[in-house]
């Protein structure tokens, strides 16, 4: 078993999703042993929710699962980088592609520079 | 000023540090907000050290500093992404460009899967 620190940030490493072709990257989430553990065996993007406190299969309520090509571990042991193929065309559960899809124009502006795909309205009922 | 919420993760956001070119995915870090006043203010990538338990300035002791070219923010204002220019062409503390030069192959495996640019022995002395 490929030995990641959990330890050093209380039980949950951050775990970065990237576009496997594009590079994009789609969102960061968290992972506990258990999701790391999931992800490896199912080749399915698993992490842990914060708020809800529990396994998080991403994309089982939207459909928006991320197929995972490719896993990197950083030199410390304790980051994960999924690169992943995006389904259904967005990571966000606010209906971007991409988590990031605000960029920061200066000290007090933000501007949002990607479409949204998909109405979360329409998606999470 | 932009708004993140350093509350949720007791003051540290994690902060992922990307090639604006490339799009490769060099590091992750965490900033205090602080650490995130500074890398507006300055345009360097500046982290806060968990284990020096201070302001780092990337790239201070090695000459590799990220010039900040654009800064996304995620949906939950809990996450940065910053794509960067990354002088002296690595940006982890191991020699390697990107911290994720390990490949996950198996359950049990790991290959390195980046060349080595600098010595980390003759840069931190």
């Amino acid at each position: 078993m490929t030995d990641l620190d959990f330890k050093k940030t209380g039980g949950l490493i951050p775990a970065i999703a990237q576009d496997f072709e594009t590079g994009d990257v789609l969102m960061l989430a968290y992972m506990n042993e258990a999701a790391w553990k999931e992800t490896l065996a199912s080749g399915m993007a698993t992490y842990f929710s914060r708020s809800r406190q529990s396994l998080w299969k991403k994309g089982e309520t939207s459909g928006n699962q991320q197929i995972v090509k490719e896993i990197r571990v950083d030199c410390d042991n304790d980051t994960v980088l999924l690169k992943v193929e995006q389904r259904g065309g967005a990571a966000c559960h606010k209906g971007y592609r991409s988590c990031f899809y605000k960029k920061i124009i200066d000290e007090n502006s933000i501007e949002i520079v990607e479409p949204k795909i998909f109405d979360p309205k329409e998606v999470y009922k």
